[in-house]
């Protein structure tokens, strides 16, 4: 094992908060594996890179040495929204869990070694403990500072309902950590509150408190708002390997070492060192070509990244899309904007008649791939470089419109 | 069955609230006979006369043909206190509370008729509905209604710590009802909250609400303070017979009339005829031995009331006092002597405080009639019996002081 501090070091990377710090090295210290635990609920996952952020970092501790734990957080999927306000949260049944269970681990396998992770299920003990257990696990925690909770502090100041049972949620979550006995837990940083109960929940079981890491959200393609589906700017894993490539090529530089250090397997030392490069006057497209390559081969399988590295290079003709590339941002509405008003508005064409025109003549592309259809969408939250014959270029952001 | 607005009257009789009295009178109207709960902790009871309060109401509910239900709150009490802070709340094991439940019965069935009762506990269904269940109940109930339960809004004004699984505890209790589709619930005026959760927790369950009734805590022998062993001002239903009837001889006439209401099994009807004779001219004495026999018959069994009653006119009206009795003379000046000096000057009590405190619990009695006023004075010239408890005892005679 890596000593300590060149563990924590990485292991920090990037991490919005690790609480406590010295105790994540005094755990290392020991130089034995630590068990580190993260919950996923047991909905069917269709990932995009944002949500590999965590895994990520499973992964990393992983090839640190240590074990990890991926818990399927399927008791309170089997009970599903118990107030039954909430249409689209059905309860799970058993058979749907065990199906999004192999669904996840499918996709998630592509990023943790499947020898060295362990598969939990947290109904396994929550429903062992009973409804007496359940009690016990309530008397550990006070309703005042459960109410110290952002959006429980909110919710009952401005007069909205909080069930009781939504008290209960963050202490299984606790509970988990206990039963697992974890030293550290990883989770986004809106689960803060979450894992610091589970902190707590050891303590009041006897245990040495786990180590409590926290992952920012990945920011999307627009490198403004965080990756989402329903925002568009995202990249799904299980996209064809030359989407991905394209979309990946469309951040920012600046984006690009945030992306570095969220998603790259890369160590410090070697990320430092393609940063150093590009101080150096490196062009940054080709760290660009790496991160892209190595995202590529993770995803599709050893060898594919270089191959949709070479087919975006010869998309763009070797070299023309050129380095400093316009940059545009065009409002749109909830409807999206039709790809001729995305090619006029980014002032690739004087008019939308010769954008279809343009269109019509095989002259444009998106992100590299041709597009046929001048009627197609672009929706907010999305960043595409679009061109027009061989030398105009844009590289555009479709911003939600704000106002009435 | 009685016409229901007969029914309602008699149930209503030195009842605290009827929540709500429309619905009782609804559900009496059905001419059905209704479930009727009243639950009770599984502790080792030794019931006092306040304690009977709840469970005379139940047996009127018997004696009006409806079927009542003694439910055993086991299912909190195999917990204990789930915090560790409480020693005094230890778990208690399952044959603590089948035997406890036994000496419960034994003392409850002298008040209930034992055909006519179901008896129940609820852990048959709290256990059975396991730990996904308790969360959908607390899914039932918010915070913010939770936390205007008067004590739980002023310990957290106060800052004092409420720990969760005290907000599941009423929820228990309202399922209770849900799981027993009880019509009505009967307890004392600090349940009312509780009581009042479970007519939600029906609705929640699509089931017609419960009808709340509570009954109000019973005065004690000084008429002032609510029965209880701490102060000393109780008679417990395991007494002695003679003990009994003294001590319900030594009540004020305004308190008989409200012991009347809480622990007679008389109609209104009978009560009426009782104090329009006294009001009449009748010496309240009598109506007051009426009572006495009737609570020494319940708990003697028949014929002890009236036993009990020509012991305590033999004893304190004929004369008749116990052989040994010391004899003692004070000399008082012109202005008397005060209570607790004659107490300590007959050597009944070691100090006046002693005698002040003996007064105010109740437990000193002149001539055989309990006196509350610990500055009553006695002149010179008279003979009176003091006592302090049962066998402290002194005829007393009060002699003019000569001298200067």
């Amino acid at each position: 094992m890596l000593p300590a501090d060149e563990q924590l070091a990485e292991l920090r990377r990037g991490a919005a908060e690790v609480l406590l710090e010295a105790d994540l090295l005094k755990k290392l210290a020991r130089g034995q594996p630590l068990r580190v635990k993260a919950g996923f609920d047991p909905t069917a996952p269709d990932l995009h890179l944002g949500h590999t952020v965590l895994i990520n970092r499973m992964a990393m501790f992983q090839r640190l040495g240590h074990d990890v734990i991926f818990l399927i957080g399927d008791f309170t999927g089997l009970i599903g929204d118990p107030t039954g306000r909430n249409a689209t949260r059905p309860p799970l049944t058993p058979d749907e869990i065990k199906a999004n269970a192999e669904t996840y681990q499918a996709q998630i396998f592509k990023i943790l070694d499947p020898a060295l992770t362990r598969v939990e299920f947290n109904s396994t003990w929550m429903n062992a403990i009973g409804s007496a257990g359940m009690i016990q696990l309530a008397a550990k925690h006070t309703v005042a500072r459960m109410l110290e909770r952002d959006d429980f502090s909110k919710r009952y100041k401005a007069g909205q309902a909080i069930a009781i049972h939504e008290f209960l949620y963050p202490l299984v979550q606790g509970y988990d950590s206990v039963a697992l006995r974890a030293d550290v837990e990883l989770g986004g940083t809106d689960q803060k509150f979450n894992l610091l109960v589970g902190r707590q929940l050891q303590e009041a079981y006897g245990q040495e408190p786990q180590v409590v890491l926290t992952m920012p959200l990945l920011e999307g393609l627009d490198g403004i708002n965080k990756m989402s589906k329903s925002l568009g700017n995202y990249i799904g894993i299980a996209e064809p390997a030359d989407q991905m490539f394209g979309k990946l090529m469309s951040v920012s530089d600046d984006l690009m070492w945030r992306w570095f250090d969220l998603l790259s397997f890369r160590t410090n030392a070697e990320i430092g060192r393609l940063r150093q490069a590009c101080a150096d006057g490196a062009n940054p497209r080709d760290a660009k070509f790496e991160l892209g390559v190595e995202i590529i081969d993770r995803f599709h399988g050893s060898g594919a990244g270089n191959r949709a590295r070479d087919e975006f290079i010869a998309r763009f003709q070797q070299g023309a899309l050129p380095e400093d590339l316009a940059e545009v941002t065009l409002q749109v509405g909830v409807e999206g904007m039709g790809l001729a008003h995305v090619l006029k508005g980014a002032q690739l064409v004087p008019s939308t008649s010769e954008a279809t025109r343009q269109v019509k003549q095989g002259a444009v592309r998106v992100d590299g791939e041709r597009v046929d259809d001048a009627a197609r969408r672009f929706t907010a939250g999305n960043t595409h470089v679009f061109q027009v014959g061989k030398r105009r270029l844009a590289r555009v952001t479709l911003a939600a419109a704000t106002g009435s």
